[in-house]
């Protein structure tokens, strides 16, 4: 149960989404630009990284959903969600993408974890400046997203399987249209 | 030298909006929401959360900048940026606003640190349940705002005095305009 009173069941961000509309809009807007806006980072790269640092912020919803995403913008198959927490060890990425994950990483411990070799490597490996910095962005988003979601106590389901509905809505549809019409 | 190329010397995250208007759109507007929308917290006792969770999350740039604002919502007193460093020992604040600050200390750590008790210690002292909302939202906010800010490595005035005009126009204009005109 949270740790406020909702007035509604729904899980994770969706039911602090319904609660409070007004954060909720820029909330979904932030996400809709960084995941599915205009980038030369694929979707799915984008959704790997969001739901890699939810995992390392140890926020369980936005791993999976934000998982689930990223297999449906692949093959749908989820075991990628076990392969983010093993740290891409089956997942074939390319080596850009690796740098980007490292920067991200060091982003979620705290900004000034990023040094200027970090950055380096990636755009050694062929990283924009503008993908750096959505990069940046992205990891520091769900360092919020996840302490939203968990700070405030929400609940979320166990299994893998159950956010395979959500990861295909995120997917196909993305995020402005996620808390209307409920 | 910010980690990127952002063709402008604006410090902190202004230099960064101007970078990527897309994205600041959505974040200004998530600021103005909680720092100055409709609250039965005051704007100087939502700026105050919002400069402490920036103090422990190491980010000069943002802990003055928005320091000042709280200032400039009370006497503007800049000396209040080193009693928010030092945990408002000498700041008349309620018991309400303290019991506020360990929740976001808490999120600041990580959301999963936040404890029944801490909520309950809120209530006691006459917290709603939107303002224990907020104030989870502000911590997380910051805790992107702050890496968002030092993981691109962007440049900030070190004295407190360099925030007074940046903390004037916070509390007096706002953050929808923050970008714009320049």
């Amino acid at each position: 149960m949270a740790h406020i009173k909702l007035e509604n069941k729904m899980p994770g961000i969706v039911g602090l989404m319904h609660y409070r509309p007004e954060t909720a809009k820029p909330l979904n807007e932030l996400a809709e630009t960084l995941l599915r806006g205009p980038s030369t980072l694929s979707m799915a790269e984008r959704e790997m990284i969001a739901s890699y640092v939810s995992y390392q912020n140890e926020c369980h919803f936005c791993h999976s959903a934000h998982g689930a995403a990223a297999a449906h913008h692949l093959d749908g198959d989820l075991n990628l969600l076990d392969d983010i927490k093993a740290g891409f060890k089956k997942t074939d990425i390319s080596d850009k993408l690796r740098t980007l994950l490292n920067i991200a990483k060091k982003v979620q411990v705290l900004g000034n974890k990023v040094e200027q070799d970090d950055i380096e490597a990636a755009k050694k490996e062929g990283a924009t400046d503008l993908e750096i910095h959505d990069t940046v962005l992205i990891s520091a988003a769900f360092c919020m997203f996840n302490r939203y979601v968990d700070g405030l106590g929400t609940w979320a389901p166990e299994d893998a399987k159950a956010y395979n509905e959500t990861g295909k809505m995120l997917a196909h549809e993305g995020y402005l249209n996620s808390i209307k019409g409920e």
